[in-house]
C-alpha cells in the first residue's frame, strides 16, 4: 500500500466513525471517497457498517467507476462520486451521507432546490463570505438507476460552478471539498442549516 | 458454557450497551435473545439494566418459552421471541426496544399498521432493494396477557412472510435477523424511519 | 468517613456523572441526597457542577434539614428532601433533577397534575404491573420559599401513599426509591414519558 | 510562555472541546476568549476547529483589538470581545457560541429582545435570585461589519449593566463572566433556556 493511500484510507475511516457517530450514516448506508490520482479514486465498498470500516473495506476505482481490485464491489452509487472528480480537478474528497434531517428536508421539499439566505453559518461553505449571500441547494429525485440519475446531476454542475452540495430526495446528501477536513465542516454546516430550517419551518406558521 | 454460548451472550451483551446508549432500551425495558440451536434459545432474564448485562443475565429457554435453567426467570415477554424462531428457521437473533419514537408512533397511528415508502433506507431491511417497495409494519394493541398477545400476532407473520418487524402500541418494536449485526441494522434503520415518520407528520399539516 | 458514608457518597457522584451527562442537571442545578440513618441523610451542597462532584461536596442533615457540618451550606431545597425520608422509612434515596422537558412540561401544564396512562414503561415504577393503570404526577407551582412549598407537598403526599414522583413548574422532578439504583430508573422512566409526552401533544391536534 | 496564559489557553482548549461536543461550535465557528491583564485578552484565532484547539490557536491582542502576535490573525469578530472586558474589569472570559437553538430563536424573535421568567434556571445567572425575575436578551441584527455592529452592542451594554449575554440575529450567542467557569454555566443556562423557549413555542398554540 503506498502511503498516500494509506493516508487516505485512514482519513476515511476516521470520517465514518465520525459520521456515523453523529447519526449521520446509520445501517450501513452512506459511502465516502477520496482522489487517490487525477485517473483514480479510492471508494468505500458496498454495504458496510462506516462506525467500523478497515483498511479492507475501500476500494480502488477509475474515472468510469470500475472496480480496478478483483473481488471488491464498488458501492452503486461511485458514478455519483467519480462524476464530481471529473468535474473539478481540485476536488479531493467527496461525502454522501444519510441523515434523519436531509432526508425529511428533501422529501418535504416539493421544488427543485432549497435555498439558505441570512445564516452566519453559509460562511463555512468554499467561497462563501457573509450572511447576506444564498446557497442554492438542488434536490433530484431518487432513482435506483445511477447512470440516469448522474445524467440529471450533471446540468446542474455544468450550470452551477460554485454548487458546494446537493441532495437526493429520501436519500442524502453530496457535499465535497478539497480534502477531507473541508468536506466534513461543509457537511457539519449543512446538517446545521437543515436542523435550522426544519424548526424555522415548525415555528414559522404559528 | 459451550463457545456458542459464550460467543452469543456476549453478542447480546454488546448490543444492550449499544441499544441503552442509543437510549432505546431505557429504564429496564426492552429483551433480546439469540438462537442456541434448533430447540433453545438465549434471552435476557426479567428487569435488569441494559447497559450493563452480564453472563448470568441470560438464560436458556425451550421453543415453548419454558425456562430451562433452575432459579432463572424468563422476561414476562418470551413467548414473543421463541414464536419469532419457530416461524423461520433462519431467524437467529431477535431484539426488542423500546424507543420514544416507536412508542410514540404506534400511539398515533390509529390502524393496523404503519406503511413506509419511498425511503432510500427500506434498503437496509432484508429482501428490500428499492426504495420504491413498500414497508408494511404492523401494530398490534399492547396486553399484559403474552398469551393472548402472540395469537394475535402469528396470523400476522403467517400471512406475510417478508415481514421485518413489529410494533407494540405505547410498547415497542421487535425485529429479528440471521445474526445479531443483521438485526442491529434493522433496528437503526426502523429507528431512523420512525424519527423521519414523525417530523414529515410534525410539518406535513403546514 | 463511615463504609455506609463513602458508598453513598460514590453513588450520588455517579448519579451526577449520568444526570449531568443526559443532560438532566443543567448549569449547577439539580440535588441528591441518600439515606444515612433513620435520623441522618447525605446531600449535595448548594451550587455544585453535579457532573464533577466529589467527596467534599455533600454534606450530612438531620431530618429538619439542619446542617450538621460546620461550615458546608446544604441546598435550599433541602426540606424537600428531608420531607420525604420522613415521610416513608423505606425511602433510600432522592433525587431532584431539571431537565428541559421536565420544565416544558410542567409549564405546559395547567392544571394540578398530569396523568400518564397506556404506556408500557409505566411498570417501571414501583407497584405498577401493567400499562392499564394511571400515573399521576402532581405539578406544584414553583416558590423561592422551601418551607411554603413543601407546606403544599405534604398533604399530596398524605393522601397519595403510592405517589412516585412530583413536578415543580418550570422547575423540575422530584423522585425517590429504596436505593440509588431504583431512583434513576425511575428518573429515566420519567423522562421517557416526558418526551413522549410532549411529542403526542405536537402530532395530536393535527 | 508565562504561568497565567499557559492556564488560560488550556482552559479556553478544554472549552472548545466541551461546547464542539455539544454541537455549539459546528463548523469552526465561534470564537472564545479570557483575559491576560487589564490591557491584553488571549483569544482564539480564526477559522479553527474548536474541539480540536492547541496552544498555537491562541493570539493576544490589545483591547482595540489589535493582534499583539505576528503572522496570526484574530477573529474578525475581535471587537465584540474586546469591547465587553473594557466594558466591565470583573469580565474574566466571553464565549461567543453558534447553537442551531440561538439561531433559530434570533431569527424567529422580531422584536428587539427575548425576556425569560419563570424559568428556575434564570437564577443559573450570575446577580440572579429568583424564578420571579426577568432576563432580558437583546438580539442584534447579523453584521459582517464588526465595527458598526458593536457600535449597535454598545448603548445596550451602557443602559444595562445587569445584562448577561445578548444574541445576533442568526449568528449566535455571547455571553461572560469573572472566570472560564461561570461563563461556561451560563451557557448552559441559556441553551436550556433557548431549548425550553422553542418547545414552549411550538407547544403553546394548540
Amino acid at each position: 500500500m503506498t502511503a498516500t493511500r494509506e493516508h487516505l484510507s485512514q482519513a476515511i475511516i476516521n470520517a465514518g466513525r465520525f459520521l456515523y457517530g453523529r447519526g449521520w450514516s446509520p445501517a450501513t448506508s452512506s459511502n465516502y471517497s477520496a482522489r487517490l490520482t487525477s485517473a483514480e479514486v479510492l471508494l468505500t465498498v458496498s454495504g458496510k457498517h462506516k462506525g467500523e470500516l478497515g483498511m479492507d473495506d475501500l476500494l480502488a476505482v477509475d474515472m468510469a467507476g470500475q472496480s480496478l481490485e478483483e473481488g471488491k464491489t464498488p458501492s452503486a452509487e461511485t458514478l455519483l462520486h467519480t462524476q464530481l472528480y471529473r468535474w473539478k480537478p481540485e476536488i479531493g474528497a467527496v461525502l454522501h451521507t444519510h441523515s434523519v434531517n436531509a432526508t425529511v428536508l428533501s422529501r418535504l421539499c416539493l421544488s427543485d432546490s432549497l435555498v439558505f439566505a441570512d445564516y452566519e453559518l453559509q460562511k463555512a461553505f468554499r467561497g462563501i463570505t457573509t450572511h447576506e449571500s444564498q446557497v442554492e441547494v438542488p434536490v433530484f429525485d431518487n432513482d435506483q438507476d445511477i447512470v440516469r440519475l448522474a445524467a440529471r446531476v450533471q446540468p446542474w454542475l455544468d450550470s452551477h460552478p460554485d454548487c458546494v452540495g446537493y441532495l437526493i430526495r429520501g436519500h442524502g446528501l453530496y457535499t465535497w471539498g478539497q480534502g477531507m477536513q473541508d468536506t466534513l465542516r461543509q457537511i457539519e454546516a449543512f446538517e446545521f442549516l437543515f436542523e435550522c430550517e426544519l424548526k424555522m419551518r415548525a415555528l414559522q406558521a404559528r
